[in-house]
Order: C-alpha cells, then sequence, then structure tokens
C-alpha cells in the first residue's frame, strides 16, 4: 500500500512511494538497428545526455532506481511523457495497467524476485513508456534484470534488431513475465514440502508457513490479473506505433500471463485443501491423545477402585481374611484390564 | 441501513436520515479563474446570498452538514439541483452513485475517517452536483476535508485555476479517493499486528478484532465498489459539460478506485488465512494441554495403582514382608516413569 | 415452494397455491385525474362493477386475497389480462419477475413483514398489471399497505394525480421496497444483539438464531435480485404506456433494490463473520475448560501419590518412621505444587 | 458418468449407455388436430409403421426405452433425425442441451422422480425431437409420465389441439419441469426435518444424510441450469417451425427453470447453514461433556487427596489423634465441594 | 509448471520442457481419401521424407516424442509452422489453447492416463497443426492413443475417409475428449470409495486421498476448461480451411468438454461434502471418545473417594466399627454407580 501518499497534492505531482535510498540511479542505453548498435551505461545521473529523437534507430534508456524526483523531471520532459503517467512511474504501489497517451503508450508491471531464505515473493514495479523510436523502462531496484535481453540485442541473435519500439517493448515484459514462472514453479515445491510435513509430522509445520505461502500466491495473482487484462487492451490497441506482426507475440506473452493466473488459482485450490488436512490431521492427533488417555484411564480406575476398597480399615472385610485374597485380586484385575484391551480393540481404539 | 426511512412519502420528499444536531451548516463558498479568485465562509446558514449564474467564473459552495433541510430545500431551487438528487443528499445512507440530470450531474460517494482508538472505519456521505459554471458540495459531517484543495485554488497550484467545473468536480472526488488509501494502509497495519500476535501469543488476541477488521474492509468496499461504477459511468457520459481533457484525470482517479478495490479483496483473503491459522493455533494449543494431560496421567496413575496395592489390607501379601519391598517397587516406578517418557518422546509428544 | 402445483394441467390454468382462507377477498377501487378523485371499497367480490375504459381517468384496483379463483378469472377477463399472467397472479411461489404484453405490463414482486416475535421475516407475492388509464394491484395477505398511498392521491399530496398508470405502478413498487430497508434495519439489529451475546456469553447464545438471520437474509436477497433485473426490464421496456418522465422514478427505485441487495450481500458477509467468531469462542471455552482441568489434575495428582506411596503397608518404609516425616512431606508437596503453578503460570495458563 | 462410453468409434455411433434390459420399448402414438384424435400404442417394437408426413396433423411418437439400437436408427432414419442427435438420444448421462438441425429441433432434458425411501432423487434422460407436424419424445424408463398430457389432448382441454408441434414440444417439457417443484419440495422438507434433528437431538442425525441432500441439490442444479440455458437458446430461435404465440409460454417455462435453479441455490445455501449448525452443536456438546468432567474431577480429586493424606501411615501424623479429626476433615471436604460448586456456578458452567 | 524454462532467450527459441528421455521419436504417417489409404512408421526420426503437398489426399504424420528440437524445426520449416507455435508444442506445461496462424490452425490439449495404482492422473500435451490437405499431431508420450483412429481410416469406416483436414483434427480431437470421460468415472468411483470409508470406519481413511483426489480434479479441470474455450474459438474461426459440416461435429465435441467441466465441478462439490463429513465423523468420534472417558471417571472417582474415605487412619471413624459398614458401604456404592448410569442414560450418553 501507499504509505506515503500525498493528500491534496495537485494531480501529476511526482511523489516517490518507495523506500528511501541514497544509491545513484543507473541508467543504460542502447540504440540499436538493423546494422548498428551502441550501448553506454550512467552511474551519475546529472550526466545523462539530452534525447534527440532519430526515426531510422531505436533507443532504450533502462532506469534502474525511482526515487531521483528531479532526473524523472527530466526525462518525463525531454520525452513528451505525461505527467499522470510520471506520477504512476514513481508510485511503487501503481497496479499493473496499460494507458495510450498521444505520444506513447505506458505500460505498468510487477517484478518478482523470489528470496529462498524468508521464503517471500518480492515485487518491484516496473514502468515501460514507449513512443516513435524510444523505449523507456523503468524499475525500482538496481539489479539489473534486462542484461539477457542487452546481450541479445548486442548479439543480433533472434528478430529483434530488425523490429522497432513496439517489439523491444514486447520483449522487455517477456522477460519479465517469464521470471513468473520460476516464482510459480517456488511456490508449487513449497507446497510439496508443505503436504510432505503434514503427512509425516503433523507437529513440524512451521507456523504460519501456509499463511505465507497464501499471501504469496495473492500477491502473484494480484500483479498478474491487472497485467492480462493491460495487455488485452494493449493488443487491441489500434495505434499506428504497433506493428501487425508483433500482435502474434504480444499475444503469447498475454496467453503466458492467462497461464500464470490460473495456475495461481490451481495452486491455491491446492493449498485450500493442504489447509484443510493439516486441521484434519490437528484433530485426528487430538482423537489418538484423547484415546489414549482414556485408554490408560478406562483401565487403571477400575483397578485402583479395586486396590483401594481392600485399603479400606472396616473392622469386618471378609475378604481380607482369604487365604489366597491378593491373588484373586490380581486375577480379577488381570481380567478387567484384559476385558477392556479387548474392548478396546473391538472398538479400533488400538 | 435508513434508520429514519419513509414510508408511503412521496418520492423527491427530503428527510435527513442521518444523526440529529444542532450544530450550524457550515458553507465556504469559492469563485475563481485563471485571473481572479475569491472566498467567503458562511456560518449561520440564512445569510447565503442568491446564486447568480456567471460563465467566466466556477462558483464552489461546499456545504457542510446535511439537517437543515429548509436550507437543502432553497439550494435545490437556486441550482434546478432535481428532487430525487436532493433527497438522495440527504439521505446519509445513499450508496455510491452517478445520475446525469438535465442541467447537471450527480455523483454520490463516501469518504472515510479511521478511528485509531476503536480501530474503526467511520463514513460519512459527500455529493456533489455541477452544472455550467458551478459544484455544489455536500458533506454529512463539519471537518473541512477540503481545505487543502481550497488551499490550492487559492495558491493557484497546479492546473486548476485554468479549468472548468467539471475538473473541480474530479479534483474533489481525488482528495476523498486519496484518503482510502491511508484507510487501507491503518487496516494492512491491523492485519499485521493480529498476524504477530497470533504468532506469538493466541491467547492475547483482542477478542472480536477479526470480526472488526472484517466489517471495516466490508465498509470499504461496499463504497469503493459502487463509486467506482459511478466513475465508469461518468468518464462515458458524453454531456458537453465534461471536457474531453479532463477524461485523462477521470480515468487516473477510477484507476485509484479499482486499486483499493482490489486491495480489499486481497486484505480480505490474507485476514480469512489469519482465521483460518488462528482457528488452527488454537487446536494446536489444545493438542499441547491435552498432551500434557495424558502425559501427566499416563506416568502417575500406574505408579499410583502401585501405591494402592501395596496399601491393601490383606492378611497375606507376600511382598509387603520383602526387606527390599519398598525399594524394589521404587525401582519398578522408576522404570515405568522412564519408560512412559521415552514412549512420548518417541512419539514426539515432549 | 409450490406445495401444491398442478402437474398436467394446461398452461393458464389458474391454481392458487397458498393457503387456503375464508376471509372475502377486499377490493379498493380508486380513480383520480388532476382535478377529480373516487373511492370505493367492495368487502364482497361479487359486488364488483364492470370495468370501464376511461382515458380521461386512472382507475386502480387494488385486490387483497388471492384464493377466490373465479373473482379472477372475472377481473383477468373484464381487463383482458394474459392467461399466464393470471397464472402468476394467484401462484404465490412466483419469482418477481416483469413480462410485458400485448395490452399491459405484467409485475410480480414480494412484500415482507418481520415479525419481531420469531425473527422471521415474512413474504407475501405482490403482484401489478396496469395498462391504459388502469392499475390492477394483487396482494396474498389482507392488509392494507398501500392506504398512505392512496392517502396521499385523496389529498393530492406529490405529483401523483398529474401522472398514469404507469407513476402509479411505480408508486407501489416505492412502497413495497421502501418497506425492505426496516426489513434490513432489523436484521442488522439482530446481528448486532448476535455479536454482543457471543462477546458477553458465548453459552447465551440461542440455538439456530445465527441459523435463522441466514435463512431471512436469503429470503430477502431471493426476492430483491430478481426484483431488481425485473425493474431493470421494465425500465428499458420501450412501450409508449410509459412516459420518458417516470423513467427517472423507476430508475430511483431501481437504485434502492440495488442498495438493499448489497445490505443483504454485507450481512451475510458480516454473519459469516460472526459464526466464524462464534465457533472459536466455542474452541477458545474447551481450551480454558481444558486448562482448568489439567491444572488441577496435574497439581493433585502428583501429591495424590505421594500420599499414596506412604499409605502402603511395607514393613520397611524408612520415612515413616522420620520424626519429621508427615512435616517434610507437606514442605515437599507444597512445593511441588507452587512449582507447577509457577511453570503454569509460565505458560500463561493461569 | 458415462460408464460404458465408446472410444475410437466414428461420432454418431448409437451406443446405449445406461443400465441394459429385457423390457420391451413401448411406444405410444398420438395424432390430432383441432378436429380430430386418434392414439396407438405399440409394445412390440418391431411393429411400429412407416412414418408418413402429414401436414395437417400432428404425430407424436412417445417411445420410452432407449436400449433398443436398431429401433432407435430406424426412427433415426424414417424421421430424418441427425446421426449426432440419435447418439445423443441413447446416452443417458447427455446433459441438457438445445441444437437446431437442419429439419427439426433437438432438446435433451432430465425428468426427476423422488425415492422417498432412499430419500434419493432418481434421474433419466428426456430427448425430444421436433420438426413439422410431428414430435418424437424418446425416455429412458418405462413409467407413463405424459399420461396427463395425452389425457388433455383427448379431451381437447386447453388450447393444445389448435397448435401445432412446437406447442407440444413444449407441453411435453411443462410437464418435466412442472416435476421438478415436487422434487425441490420434498428437499425442503428433508432439511427442514434435518434442522429440527440438529436442534433437538444432535446425535440422532442420521449419518451422511446432510452428505445425501447436498447430492440431491447437485443433481437437480446440473439438471435444470443447462435446461434453462438450452430453453434460452429455443426461445432466440428464429425458426418458422416455431410460432411466434409459442414463445410466451416457452417463456414461462425458462421461467420455470430460473425458479428451480434458484430454489436450490437458496436450498443449498440453507443446508450450509445446516452443516455449520451441526458443526457447532457438536462442538457444543462436547463443551458440555468436558464441563462436565471437569466438574467431576475438580470436586473429588482434592477431597480424595485429603483422604488419601490421613490413609498415610507416618508414625507421626498429629490430627489422625484428634477426637474430632474425622468430623473436622468432613468440614474442610464439604467447603470445598461447596466452593468449587459455587465457582463453577459463577462460571456458568453448571 | 515449467521447471526448465528459459528466461531471457529470444522468442520462438525451441526448448523442450519434459522430461529427458532416449527414447526414439516414432512418426506415424497415413495419407488418405475417398478411395486409397497408405500408413508408414518411421521409427528413428532422420529417415522422415520430405513433405509433399498435395491437394487431393489427407496427410496426416502423427509425432510421439517431443524431445528431438532438430526434428521438431526440420518439421516445423517443411510445414511452415509458425515458430511461436513450434516453441509451444515443445513446452509440455502449455495451457490448451487454439491459434489461427496464416497457414494452419495451431490446437494445444491435454490428454489424460489414470493411474489406478498411486490413483493419480497422469496428463499429456497433445499439439495438434492442420491446414489444406495435412495435419501434424504430437503428443509428449510414446503410447499410442490415436490406434483406434487410424484403425478406423484403414477399414473406411464412418464418413473420415471423405471428409478433409478440418474433420480429421475434429476426430483426433474427439478420441482425447473421449478418454476423459473414463478419467471422470474413475474419480467418481474413488469417491464413492470414500464416502464408504468414511461412514462405517472413519479412521480406516487413507490419509491424503482426499486431498490427491482433490488435486486429480484441479488437473482436468484446468485441462477441460482452456480446451473448451479453445474449441470454441475454433468453431467460430471463419476459416475457409474449415468445412461448414464440420461445425456440427466441432459442436459435439465443444460440448462434450463442457458436459466434463460440469461433472468436475459437481464431482468437486461432493468432495466438499465428503470432507465436511469426514470432519464431524472425527468430531463426533471425539464426542465418543470423550463421552466414555467421563463415564468412566464419573462412575469411579465418587466410589474411590468413599474407599479413600474409610483407608483413613483416625483413631476415630465410626463407621468403621459398624458390622456392616463394608456392606452398607457397597450398598452406596452400587446405588452412587446406579444413579449415573441412569443419569447418563437420560442424557443419551449411553
Amino acid at each position: 500500500m501507499s504509505k506515503k501518499r500525498k493528500i491534496g497534492l495537485p494531480p501529476g505531482t511526482l511523489v516517490y512511494t518507495g523506500e528511501k535510498t541514497d544509491i545513484d540511479v543507473k541508467i543504460t542505453y542502447v540504440e540499436y538497428n538493423e546494422g548498428n548498435h551502441r550501448s553506454e551505461t550512467y552511474e551519475r545521473s546529472d550526466r545523462l545526455p539530452i534525447h534527440q529523437s532519430n526515426e531510422s534507430i531505436v533507443q532504450w534508456y533502462d532506469i534502474r532506481g525511482l526515487h531521483d524526483i528531479n532526473l524523472m523531471q527530466k526525462i518525463a520532459e525531454s520525452f513528451g511523457v505525461h505527467s499522470l503517467a510520471m506520477e504512476d512511474v514513481v508510485d511503487v504501489h501503481k497496479r499493473p495497467s496499460y494507458t495510450e497517451y498521444k505520444n506513447g503508450h505506458f505500460i505498468s508491471l510487477k517484478a518478482f524476485d523470489y528470496d529462498p531464505k524468508v521464503k517471500e515473493v518480492q515485487t518491484q514495479t516496473i514502468s515501460l513508456f514507449f513512443g516513435k523510436g524510444f523505449v523507456l523502462s523503468f524499475q525500482e531496484h538496481e539489479d539489473d534484470i534486462f542484461k539477457p535481453l542487452r546481450d541479445r540485442i548486442a548479439n543480433s541473435s533472434g528478430r529483434i534488431r530488425q523490429r522497432g519500439s513496439d517489439y523491444l517493448t514486447y520483449a522487455v515484459i517477456d522477460v519479465v513475465v517469464d521470471r513468473y514462472f520460476s516464482v510459480i514453479d517456488k511456490i508449487e515445491e513449497t507446497l510439496e514440502e508443505i503436504e510432505d510435513t503434514i503427512s509425516n509430522d503433523v507437529d513440524a509445520i512451521n507456523k504460519g508457513e501456509i499463511q505465507e505461502t497464501k499471501v504469496n500466491l495473492i500477491k502473484v495473482r494480484k500483479s498478474v490479473v491487472p497485467l492480462r487484462e493491460a495487455l488485452n487492451q494493449f493488443i487491441r490497441s489500434e495505434s499506428n506505433l504497433i506493428d501487425p506482426s508483433t500482435e502474434a507475440y504480444l499475444r503469447d506473452v498475454y496467453d503466458h500471463t492467462i497461464q500464470v493466473a490460473e495456475s495461481t488459482d490451481t495452486l491455491r485450490d491446492i493449498l485450500g485443501g493442504l489447509q484443510d488436512l493439516y486441521l484434519s490431521e490437528i484433530s485426528l492427533k487430538m482423537n489418538k491423545i484423547m484415546q489414549f488417555l482414556t485408554i490408560v484411564t478406562a483401565i487403571f480406575v477400575p483397578i485402583s477402585f479395586l486396590t483401594g476398597l481392600y485399603g479400606m480399615n472396616f473392622e469386618v472385610i471378609p475378604e481380607l481374611k482369604y487365604r489366597n485374597g491378593y491373588y484373586m485380586l490380581w486375577v480379577a484385575m488381570v481380567v478387567i484390564t484384559l476385558g477392556m484391551l479387548w474392548w478396546f480393540k473391538r472398538k479400533k481404539w488400538l
């Protein structure tokens, strides 16, 4: 949620809603067309050169870090990004969406990281703005998740060098969505572990693990379902910035989001089943405990009563005088015990 | 719910359905255009001047307090508000909605306050009616939630002074919707607290807190989902009172309502998970208690039986004559106890 | 459900499916236009005069009691009501619906009464058939719920006297729907009572009250959701029997049905939460009981074992000879007891 | 489910998927128009005369028993029924559906019987194929559920004799759907019985009865929801085999299917509530049992400890020498017991 | 899930995501028209002849095994299959879908096998690509599930020899979907077994069997619901590769997928009911155990107290001197026991 949201500020005011940080914003610039390719990295944000529109090449600015509001403002102005779009770029709580502006298309989506230590899905916001011949990608964290894609451009592998900014946008989204599958795989493994633990030793269940997995699934679903809708709108856009041949690729990544969404639903159903299994295992264990308590009680209480009986100090208790009284009592107690055991056996408590 | 609803009264009859109060209705009047700005406050309702339509300025009447039916009637007449719209203004149970009338647009929505002491979301109804050059805003409570907006108008910050009544309407809605996020944040914090409490000390759970949080979420959702629909209708309205450039802003606030609605769903799922966690913690605690009881019983009942056995008064109990009888019994009892403990250990009850 | 449904009878056969009764059908006739007004009541059904169509006035026949099939038949014929509509009029299990016939519109809906003694929502079927200049209203029970409306017509209050049969139909529906709100209020109060009872004394819960409230909510929802759909169809009808100016009023009552439907959903969610609260309270109480049992057992079983130990009759039990043996045992027992209490305290069982 | 389904057979292959039987297929033939009426019954399937198309009359072949594949084939050919339709006729697991073929309309639906002994809803598949001047009705079981309809045709009651094959089809469907209501009534009665049993004596609940009722409701819903869709398609068909005046009747039966579907939903919600009630009653009973156990234990364990105390054989136990020791102990024990009872009273355990 | 998914690879890269295997890919080639039929089998993938387009015959390549990427590439090129389609062919986690490409139609679906030993549904991915005069079918496993279909083609049974590649595609899908029904049957049988086990001996329930059955149902549903959507798109395709007469057959198989989807929903509801039944049986059993424990305790604790009482060593306990003291105590104990039993009987605990 948006912990630092502005109330009463005019719309379009840039307010960074993420964690404050002192790290410099990193900007990687790539330009390419079928024949040429050039790449530069800017560590210090103020050195960013002025954007020059050039129709014959594709220019990609990959901005990592959103907290430098001044830089954001400068970029927004030099590419003519709508102020509402920039407001969304710096709002890390923005839900995935697609908006078509006059001079470009804005797409917001979430990238996932899975932290295996705490079994937690970590989310960062990625925003894309692409127009004629340029793509701006903004990401919250500084890890360079688009490196494989830049390598592909550099190596000229695949068809990316022959295509425009719409295809590059697709390629960026594709990288992000591909990462969803590995998160889904991780959650699936966790579910299998939980199932094994419940079946083998219900007490060994890590408290709250089921709940954490549920929260992870909710996070993934909350990101992927709006993205699916956003991609659907993107595909149906009739903008001439999008080449018809790109549509098949967009459909493909759209299909992947459907698959991820379906997987989260499936995993959620399975998790729901595991929770039921867990509850019934706890109840079953309680039954076991109670059965044991009852058996112990039911065997010893009657025979203890007998020992109490013959521990009384009445002057006249004829049995106490019997020569074999003590042995007869033992026989009686063994018979009672065996009878109880037989009865519990028949009741399948043993 | 509408505790004081009229049955059998003709439609359009103004019936105030909120809490009766003696406080004067407060009216703040603002008029502005790009160059000029004037603001007045009326504490006593009867001094309200007669509305004069003026196309070159935007006039905003902010009415706080709905209980003065006569005043409401007078306002309705001077601005030509439809009687059904006015009936809705004074009905504090009105669900959020949008209606287009001949001479203006009516929007009803809910504003939230979060009372941190009782952790309760408090709701008030806000109604907006805007036409050519004027906006009427009606709110139930007297706290001045639109002050930041009036300040922005006064300071001429943002683009509001260059725009018409449609943009002002948007800005008012935006202020209300922005406040939703902080309520969502508060509920989220409460959920985190509940989760911590359940994990650490399940008995410390404040009875009913889960239910109260659920009710808060229901309240928010009940307000935001119809508002989302109302904004959707508002956007699709083809009225010439709405400038095309305002649409992007309306879409933005519409998007915020979607985000709030999705957040309530998410929080609800998480809350549902917490409830399951809570129930399983209670069951687990019961298991623990029962295990302890069973262990105590299973250890002491057999050895107590032995003490009873040798407390009997039979004339012939050979063991009682043994020189080391007492010590042998102690050995037997220690063996039994250790055996039990080993067995419970193996069963992981200890 | 339809306990007395006909199987194999031709469609359009009138079969009264409600409770048989000997009470006479009561018919109240009102005719009015802007200037004139006349009202008559027929206690004995056979005296009903023949309907004479008159375009300059609105004629309203309010029929209370549906069991007199012959009378129904006569009415159907004199107004040209379709036989399938009449079949629906006398079927008290008919779900709310709207059908447009050639010479009129048929609307079926449910009116509610709340019986505070048994906290039960009671339902009756109301059918409306209106055509050019006339409205027929059929209701199952004899209580005169439309009296306030007839008074309004008589007193010429509101705009009803200037309008046609479509507006009268709206007004009748409005009266019925307004009554829904008070039922919702009653159910809301019941929920608050249940919540208080659960929090204060879970055992004082009236068995089955939660279930009864749920059934009440189901009843209301089952009636209001189809009515909402029916009104939606009614509004979209392009019949020239409906004056365009009536639409705003129909929309208003349609909006009320949405509000009632949303309220039932909300209350249902709250009730679901109460049920969870109830179950967890029962479990918590069980935990309390078990804790108490376990504490009592854990304290007394060990010290009772000690008393048993020194109640044995071995010839050699050295401790028994100790001068302070008895007092030392007391010390031991007090230490054991205090140790247990301290341990339970630490475990927060006390 | 389809226990005998063919895999790999070409589509359109007739495979009877129901129970094998030796009973002869029964065919009842009726032909009628406004003036004439003739009816014949064929017990032995091979005697069936060749169909002769006759536009001035309606011909109805009612075939009871689907296992005679050769007969089915012969009928299919003589009426030109599409092979896929015939495949569906003999598949008793076919879900309700509507298909329009070139020379006729095919409708598949389910008829219910309620077996009061086992409280089980029994389902049979009914298929209808009607074309110009003829209706074929196929039913799985041999009981003659359409007799009342044939009697109506014979007695010329209602408007059926003046109408065509479309109206006859409607009338057949109407008979089947009317039977649904009595099944719903039966299930409703069962629910009331279950509720009474739970409230009065939770142990008397017949194991599995709730589950069986749930399965019955699932069966009904599974049959009626697809039928509703099928009828909706049927109504919207623009075939000239369907007279416009029949539409009002089809809408009526369509409305009945909606009502049945809504009733199953309602009953299911009620049943869900009963299940919750049942579970809470079981828990409450457990609480009662535990309270009783705890009270017995808490009263007797302390006073038994006292008796053990004074049963010890220490040489020095001063109290044992007291003249009134025994009586003082009795007083102590009575005080302890009364104290315990008072405490339980205050805790509302008694 | 896709355990081996590529991240950062260009779209259209063929990555086999299934289990690695050394088995040779098996290819069965069939060509036929109304008069001719020829069939060949290729065990070693490299011998596959070059495809020659021939409009007068239908050519069917059935490829079993997807792991030979080079072969896949070769096939893709010789038939002009789009690279995104081929990427989907070798992705065994691909969800069922339908895509229309310029030179053919791609359909992905899942085939099921039921392993009776572990009661697990096993899934394999089947992909179909058909164009003018040819059908490519790709399946993950090597078992020849389409043999019956090839036999039908060889034997010229049914209408398949007179039809084109669209009908063959339908026939292949039909074979796969027919197999769904037997899986549904198996799951249904498992549910009946589970119900029997719960009713007869709740402890005999195989741990996790309910969960496994739920997972099976989720698997089936996850495969059949997207397939239903894919078939719906297939039917609505206006491609001239699909003969209008094929539509009735596609609708038939589409209807089957609806039936399977509805059955999974039904079975899931039934399974949900079984789970509730299971939980209530566990609780009931617990109640039984507790009742027994309580009865044993309540009978023996009071009479044991009495024996303790008269085992005390007070010097003055008058009752101990009574001649019939012992016998009187026995009478008292029998009376207490009978009283307890009567009381438990009345409470229906016995």
